[in-house]
């Protein structure tokens, strides 16, 4: 065997096989070689296998988060005139926050240049539900969305291919390899793609409960941990909420229907918990960045909401980005609507105890609403509303909810799932806490 | 998401991930579907390491091995006219037993039709070895093969492309993603094999030590069994002997070095370990297919070797398969021979201790006798002799081997290595045994 001193990759991959801590410089160089194509996916896939079963440590964690960030550019707005903010959501159910606190911040002065990517779920992401609305476009350069922030306060982008673009080549080996399910590797996927986006304060939203990926506020917590961890490694002021995810946060499940909530929310119409968590990421961001006592911050985005500046922020938004503002008066008239609109009737009565929100989510992605593989179309008309929260009493035969279908068969069989992911019970039960706890970070 | 119900990889992945046992079945399905291509080398070396971390059970095992013997074609040679034995070796440094068992146990009246790949290693494997006899030929069809152990008792060829395709696609992948190490995985590909090809009884040599895979004896008996487990749930008669790889086993260290060693042995001109292996692997084959007793058998094998008998063997087998058969009365003139032999000479005195048998196996590489890669060429005419085993005294000065080299800059790295391999002390040691256990199977 002639020597041979070259760099090898299975030595690192060696190392975490027998449960070693790796130097973050091995890490670094075995996550850009996987990046730049010199390590193949069968090396990547055994290191990562090791990883979930072995563990990464904090250090190892931000390694191979610095990694994925130099493995693309950095992303920065220069002055935007204002505080700036960006905040995440590790994914719901109708999880609409992200909609409502984008206009709310800004109409509270701050700066939002929110960068998202397209991901895989039972509905579309941000940027799918946003291009629902006819003529919305989010192909934005660095530059026009620092222009729109500076004139409108907010801006949704797609984020650009080269965002760390280790983190989609990784995600994607992820997926097809069963190393999924570790909190080392999300954690670095998560804040890879925020950290490398100049932004004065990263806010996280993890989820915990039957729609989140992290079923336990242990799991959450142990996830925003880690997220924290890796901000505090970075120097970059950071939060995490853990909050409830035992049931879908707004009403709505799909794409033009969630957009439908937003403007409800945001004309001050519909209260509950969708609103209640946009206020309380909005007042965080008030209060770590301007200042602001959190009772005080608090009052001034229910008085946003309630004005109709957080709406207008919207408008501004939506027609700075080719949308037809129209929409936030007359959503139902703008947006495109499936055919078949099929009341969602209760077959049974008593107090709703529990939601499998996972299965309100797959049914709504079984009408169309989402995308299994990258770069699937998603119907943005079809989805499913449902009313009724954890506590409320239900009556046999009261209408709870609406399926909006393409056709009767997809209705009929949404409306069964959906109806089989409710929990009913004879005895009055509390609502669950909202949010379970505000971790801060450096 | 619309909704799948075919069968997933992932599911297979995650479940040793998480340190299930399998079901055969999904053991089977998975390796059939890595050999046909449909699933990647991303899932599989997941998969692969997921095995290597969280083991492996027998039933497990014995289902790899499955696949991967019906990934390829099971080979049968028909009625030989005599009882019929395998011999396979998981690698030594100067191993050359096989060389000298295939004629020996041909002498005694047993037929071997010995099929070999073509390793990876410090030397070249056994095809390497005889193809350094000029005119030899190794590529011969199973009909073939069959004819010529009727004719002659014994042939060696090289194992067909679609003997077992599964382990050659397998053991790439696990060289290349630090997935080797794994009792049950090495248990696999070594029976997987054997299982393939039919024959009375399988005997295998594992190797314990320095210059062997596995490093300790109990790791050597581990693999054993594993083995001998595998033989057994296929119904198949197996015996393993776990043997002494702390110094290399014969003297030479080389390609046709190998082989002018081995007429050594056959002609009964050299004694030592490597004829005492072979006589014990030729009388365990005797005792177990024609019933004669374990002291009979040794005293028929040893007598076979003195009396020219295996020899004549081994010349039969050579010219069958288009040797020159000069070989075994003149191999320094018939064997190709390197343009420098340099002595060498102890540049130390004492008793020999230990010795790093892997290093003189990595120098005789470093000189051109092994290949790193498939397809590598290998130099037949290099490599390295030396002499004295553990328990023998070396003088200072003494000419204690020979190196066989290119250059004389390779020939001084050799010596250096080989040297600095070897520990001398200044105390009587006794040799270490040679044979630590037998095991036997079904």
């Amino acid at each position: 065997m002639r020597r041979v001193s070259r760099w090898d990759p299975r030595d690192v991959i060696a190392a975490k096989r027998d449960g070693a801590a790796l130097d973050p410089e091995a890490i670094e160089r075995f996550v850009l070689a996987y990046a730049h194509g010199d390590v193949g996916d069968g090396p990547a896939a055994a290191f990562l296998m090791a990883a979930v079963v072995r563990g990464l440590d904090a250090r190892e964690t931000l390694a191979m988060t610095r990694a994925m960030i130099a493995s693309g550019d950095l992303v920065t707005f220069g002055d935007l005139g204002r505080h700036s903010v960006d905040k995440h959501s590790t994914g719901g159910v109708a999880d609409g926050v992200t909609l409502v606190f984008t206009p709310l911040a800004a109409a509270l002065g701050l700066a939002v240049a929110k960068l998202s990517g397209r991901g895989l779920g039972h509905t579309g992401g941000t940027l799918d539900k946003l291009e629902a609305i006819p003529g919305l476009h989010t192909d934005l350069e660095p530059a026009a969305i620092a222009d729109q922030v500076r004139s409108v306060g907010c801006a949704v982008a797609a984020q650009s291919p080269n965002l760390v673009p280790a983190d989609g080549a990784l995600y994607a080996l992820r997926d097809a390899t069963a190393t999924v399910p570790s909190i080392p590797l999300i954690a670095a996927s998560v804040m890879a793609k925020k950290l490398a986006v100049s932004t004065e304060l990263i806010l996280l939203d993890v989820k915990a409960g039957s729609g989140a990926f992290m079923r336990t506020p242990e799991d959450a917590r142990a996830l925003a941990e880690a997220c924290l961890e890796l901000a505090r490694g970075d120097g970059r002021p950071a939060s995490a909420a853990v909050t409830d995810m035992s049931q879908p946060l707004g009403d709505a499940v799909g794409n033009a229907l969630d957009i439908a909530e937003t403007v409800e929310v945001l004309r001050g119409e519909v209260r509950g918990r969708l609103r209640e968590l946009s206020v309380a990421f909005a007042a965080r961001a008030l209060g770590h960045l301007h200042g602001v006592a959190i009772d005080d911050a608090t009052a001034r985005a229910e008085a946003a909401l309630d004005d109709g500046s957080a709406l207008d922020r919207f408008r501004a938004m939506i027609q700075a980005q080719g949308g037809d503002p129209r929409v936030v008066e007359d959503p139902s008239g703008v947006l495109p609507r499936a055919p078949l609109r099929i009341p969602l009737i209760a077959d049974r009565g008593g107090v709703l105890t529990a939601v499998a929100a996972d299965r309100i989510g797959s049914a709504s992605g079984a009408l169309g609403a989402g995308r299994l593989r990258k770069g699937d179309p998603i119907d943005p008309a079809v989805g499913i509303v449902v009313h009724p929260k954890i506590g409320d009493r239900v009556e046999e035969g009261e209408t709870i909810g609406e399926i909006h279908a393409r056709t009767e068969e997809d209705a009929d069989e949404a409306a069964g799932r959906t109806l089989a992911a409710l929990t009913l019970g004879p005895d009055p039960v509390p609502p669950p806490p909202l949010i379970l706890d505000w971790l801060d970070g450096a």
